[in-house]
């Protein structure tokens, strides 16, 4: 665990320069705009320890599976978001020494996110090996408005020298992903051109042929006046650059401004590619950066207007939170249906920038609480889209008739993960994708989705768990062999709780979606039918037998529901028994002994009572939750937010606010020593959710919002937005008590403590905790 | 399967020439003589499909694991037996046009593999691009008198011209492994001489840095009469070679008499290693080609003398099962305690030519039967020198105090396995360690192995059992949690019947090798106790405890052991109910539809039964066959022969031949379409079981061979020889009754149908059927 940023409420500061945390800073700082994302990175040449990360989204590699021994069905390939070429390069030579913080003396080193208005500055003083001293001011973003685009301000001053300065903005495409399978790089060259201040460069990528044009115009400054200039073209293998010279006196400014985009061929023809990225190039080096930068503030305060969390009285958490939504706003914008959320988003390679269950389980709820209803709608179209290849990928693992096992692990709907135990067994991701349709219905009201697309997703996957359980002899019950739930410490076990139990969820809902098609629709739920030749008696039938017929394993004396077959046979340790050098289990164990151990890696059946807490009762929670709880090691970043959901419902506020604090600065702390990786982005979600759902005790039942706070001790008062069916409720939480204001023009019912109220349009209410405080 | 080979009771034959056989002949046609191993690839130039293969035992290469997501504990490295430098090869040029079988048209090709002798013949006519023909005849043989040395008689013969033969003999080290998994080379350049009419190339192993000196010497003769020449020296990049020309008329031959030697640096000080290979040249070619010839000849009619096995009636069954028996002898000749036996020999890459449970559990009843008990002892101690190494890679995992785990696939006792369902939990290869440790007593008398090493090893894996096991409150009984099986079409079941069994016979063993060793040697056992910290109390009672209280699971309904806990919820289907499509399952089906299904790929609870033959009766053991083998596939070439053999003790005669013919001409026939890829050697042992064990129905039953044998309806008679504590038998089974014959000069008393006859030194009795024939 590092602790070197800065706390401030809507800043990330680092202050002074370690080259052993550049590449966490690297992480924490990145920039995206839902299009592109950008790892901190330094514009200027750096020979120190870096990852360098500018990502296009969409645009992808099929890289090679490594797999030390092929069986049959595994994925050919593991599909990587590919690192593109560096936009930000700018070199700068003083008197041909290269100015490179590796190599230099680094003082008043000064690194600031503002998340407020979306753009990163970095200030700093280097004093090369001859002397020469230089002040840099460089700030920069990826708008959020012209979303293919990226500026940035690059200032330089000579503190105690005059001297010649060789400047050389350029495009490199010659970069390659570190966690290449074979260490190949992914991108060929198609066209490049270098004008007096401005180049373009077309990559395209190996077997995928996406192709992306990178454009770069400049203009540069002297003392605040524009400098006539005529740079020298240089054209090298995929690099594209315009190096020019500029004298400077002492203390005289040197100032550039590079404007750049990023256009792929996902978004626009080929032969039309460079061509449009010219007028993206212009446009905004029209505008120019100022302008930019002005639209590029309001567009994020207006973001901030919608899913602001104020925490009063822990400025740590005020700046964790906003973390948070900030780099979740960052990654996904919901603007394109062909896109989803990388578990590190735009900031870094690891996991490949592909879509999990992390979305339907974590980041649903966030973007249906904080942003318009179209978001989420996107993020479920992107499944429908992927329904024909879920179909294919189940038929490879010999499933027949439209059962649909969608990806571990996508990029186009293929699977591509590469672990047998986990692409093969791990699919009660099915099961999310599921839950997350009804999740949105539930949220928004808006049924007509199952009509539209959802009804088609939900026969798929009710048809693949119905051919996924078999009848045993033995216990002449239905079973659920060889799975993996999502407590990954687990492989190939029989009859998961929370595979089946999620697995008869699915079946149910589907067959209840039938029927509401049918009641809304008669001609959609005929037309959805004959589209998946759905049979109307055979199926359902089948379906009912499964459900009133499936083993689920229980424990009646101790009352609760087992994880698998067989938990109870496992050592009866807890985690608390555990020497802190064995912690943590994946680095210091190995496998079989984690898998041979009853440690728990994430919420497995408490995933299952927070999906469905609903059906069951406090006390069953409780008990679970008691059992569960001290075998969970909580190794992954998914698992506290479910816990302190969970310790909320079962009114346990501090483990609640314990659990919350595991990953609330998990990435700004380092907790893990992994986000030189990237960050965290889907278990940022996560974070929400623990002081939404947690905290903020919020729920949707039967159309109705439903709210259930409590104040952390530590905490002032807290107090966070959501939209729901085009009201904005600002709820903030306070020793007086919980306020709400309705800052729409439309009246809404919630219910608070178990109390209805009615807000009218523009107005608030005030209710009382019914705690003593 | 193919059916190309012409059946002959001692020759390997292969007539016409079809390049798409070519590399299954390749694998068929291998020599070896358990130091060096060759593929049958040709002397001259093929462009045309070839898998080159040239292997010297105990060279091996750690290629780096290819794995999609690490996990702790998982193997650096596969090891891998290296394709060396190729020694075979003679280029042959025609008035500047190669001879090269894939561009020439080839007639009366002809491919003799003769076994009694030792060696590989190879005649055949080529006709040019040009129209030129030529005859060729090429012999050679891997001398397993001279083991580190290889000889090649090469004779061509323009058939319709006269003209000018430009010759290069050469030694190419450029090589490199066809599985290399990222495509590196392994092999760097030591040193490098060619003389006039010799030539040496050392090369060195990357990482492992062994070093192997490859020589060659050569004479050339021009119709019988020795040519002078003065070759040209060529020198490359990792090869040296000699060229000269011959001018040779219509019908004169040309014959070029190549002598290699591969030196290893495991065997020689590297700074000798030149020197050595020099001197083993000089011998060889001093002592001429056609005596080393007769040398070999002779050798290996000695190896028959103690080995063969005779069919009348089925002269395919013959050659088939010489065909066996000659391969194994070619792998190992148990000379050295360092060296074992891959699953492909020296015959193709796979596998690594790593050791895995297939030496202990198929190959030691052959080696035991058929050599030297110092064969089976060196197998023996090979594990015993990796004892620290196996300890090392349990504490890898977690356990303590000595606790050893031998490693799933290895050459120098490290892991190097790398799928973790089978590197940590196909533990029960431990188990088959501890068995040939008691197979080889049972067998040979010899008990003071126990003292001097098996104790030790038996220690180190009893510890690793009492330790794998855990305590199970919900069953008050000990379990065994997360194993896999012999059937590895299972991964990660609780309470394998095989494995669990298995780890209590080791405790049991462990227990009474103590008590003997105790009895028999106070010192020793005093010293191993000393050495390996044995706590003579506590362990044994600890071991009791578990003995007495672990869980085995069974179905008392079907009288049967079950293969796991929860083997009886699959679906309950049949092998016979598969479809043809279906087959075999590992190319047909996902993985996880084959570890779901009911289906199991080689002997498991069958296995303990076979090896623990005599702890059950007959009815049981005929229960768990029903059941078990109906739902084999048998899609490990290791699955007959146990199948076989029980089918055999349950009176199912033809049953018995049956499973016997799955496996018989496995690679002469290349049933599985993969013989390409080398020969399944250790299968071989299990085929000459079938045969002994099977149809012979031997047995060691108190230090005395027990016969029960039956004749296979198709075969006249077979007859095998036995070597037994000094005595050769050969037991021949004719219609007529059992004929043993001692061919010694040691009295042996055996039991044949359970009754006992005494054979004197160089006699023989006859034993009659006890059924009516």
């Amino acid at each position: 665990m590092k602790n070197y940023i800065k706390v401030n409420e809507w800043n990330i500061i680092e202050e002074g320069f370690d080259p052993h945390r550049n590449k966490i800073s690297e992480s924490i700082f990145s920039l995206g705009n839902g299009r592109m994302g950008q790892r901190a990175n330094f514009e200027e040449a750096y020979s120190g320890e870096t990852l360098p990360g500018n990502y296009v989204a969409g645009v992808y590699y099929p890289d090679k599976t490594r797999v030390g021994w092929w069986k049959n069905g595994y994925p050919e390939y593991f599909a990587k978001v590919l690192n593109a070429a560096n936009w930000i390069g700018i070199d700068v030579k003083i008197d041909g020494e290269t100015l490179d913080l590796h190599t230099a003396k680094v003082s008043d080193f000064r690194r600031v996110l503002n998340m407020r208005e979306g753009y990163l500055q970095r200030s700093f003083t280097a004093e090369l090996p001859s002397g020469k001293q230089v002040k840099v001011m460089a700030k920069r973003f990826c708008s959020i408005v012209d979303d293919e685009a990226g500026a940035i301000c690059y200032r330089i001053t000579p503190l105690n020298f005059s001297g010649n300065f060789t400047i050389t903005p350029y495009i490199d495409g010659d970069i390659k992903n570190q966690d290449a399978n074979y260490d190949e790089k992914f991108w060929d060259e198609v066209t490049k051109e270098v004008n007096s201040s401005s180049a373009f460069l077309t990559l395209r990528t190996k077997k995928t042929a996406f192709e992306v044009c990178t454009g770069m115009q400049f203009v540069v400054y002297h003392n605040g006046q524009p400098v006539e200039l005529k740079p020298e073209p240089i054209q090298n293998d995929k690099y594209v650059a315009c190096q020019f010279n500029v004298a400077a006196l002492q203390h005289e400014e040197i100032t550039i401004f590079k404007f750049a985009a990023n256009l792929s061929s996902e978004n626009y023809p080929k032969d039309k590619l460079l061509q449009h990225c010219q007028e993206v190039i212009q446009k905004i080096f029209k505008k120019g950066f100022d302008q930019m930068l002005q639209e590029q503030a309001q567009a994020w305060i207006a973001k901030w207007e919608e899913s602001d969390i104020v925490i009063e009285g822990d400025a740590a958490a005020q700046q964790a939170i906003r973390f948070n939504i900030f780099q979740l706003n960052q990654t996904y914008t919901g603007e394109d249906a062909r896109l989803n959320i990388g578990p590190k988003g735009f900031t870094g390679e690891k996991y490949g920038g592909t879509t999990y269950w992390d979305t339907e389980a974590y980041c649903v709820p966030f973007y249906l609480a904080t942003a318009d209803s179209q978001v989420t709608r996107n993020l479920l179209i992107y499944r429908y889209k992927h329904l024909q290849k879920a179909i294919e990928n189940a038929e490879k693992l010999g499933f027949t008739n439209g059962a649909a096992l969608y990806p571990m692990v996508t990029i186009n709907g293929e699977e591509c993960h590469n672990e047998w135990e986990i692409t093969f067994e791990e699919i009660h991701r099915n099961a999310a994708i599921a839950f997350a349709i009804y999740n949105y219905v539930r949220y928004t009201g808006d049924a007509a989705y199952l009509n539209e697309y959802g009804l088609e997703v939900l026969i798929g996957i009710a048809r693949f768990w119905a051919q996924r359980v078999n009848w045993s002899e033995a216990k002449q019950q239905y079973v659920m062999l060889g799975v993996t739930g999502p407590n990954e410490y687990e492989n190939n076990v029989n009859n998961n709780w929370y595979t089946s139990t999620m697995a008869l969820w699915c079946l149910e809902y589907t067959l209840s979606a039938l029927a509401l098609v049918r009641n809304n629709n008669i001609g959609d739920y005929e037309a959805v039918v004959e589209k998946t030749n759905f049979l109307t008696i055979d199926e359902p039938l089948n379906w009912q037998h499964i459900l009133q017929n499936m083993y689920l394993p229980v424990d009646e004396e101790k009352g609760i529901f087992l994880q698998q077959e067989g938990y109870l046979d496992k050592e009866n340790i807890l985690v608390k028994d555990l020497k802190p050098a064995d912690r943590p289990l994946n680095q210091k164990w190995s496998w079989d002994r984690i898998l041979r151990s009853p440690f728990i890696k994430q919420a497995d059946v408490l995933q299952g009572l927070y999906f469905l807490e609903d059906r069951f009762d406090l006390e069953t929670i409780r008990r679970n939750f008691d059992f569960y709880e001290p075998r969970t090691v909580h190794e992954s970043s998914l698992s506290p937010c479910v816990h302190a959901i969970l310790a909320a419902k079962l009114g346990d506020e501090e483990r609640a606010y314990q659990f919350y604090l595991r990953t609330s600065r998990l990435d700004l702390d380092d907790y893990n020593n992994d986000t030189e990786d990237g960050c965290h982005i889907t278990s940022m979600a996560g974070t929400w959710m623990s002081v939404v759902e947690g905290f903020g005790g919020m729920r949707v039942r039967h159309n109705q919002l439903h709210f259930n706070p409590f104040l952390p001790t530590k905490w002032h008062s807290f107090s966070f937005k959501i939209g729901f069916r085009g009201v904005l409720l600002n709820i903030k939480v306070s020793k007086g008590g919980v306020q709400l204001v309705n800052q729409s023009d439309k009246n809404i019912s919630v219910v608070v403590y178990d109390k209805v109220y009615e807000i009218k349009a523009k107005t608030q209410i005030l209710a009382e905790h019914e705690y003593v405080a």
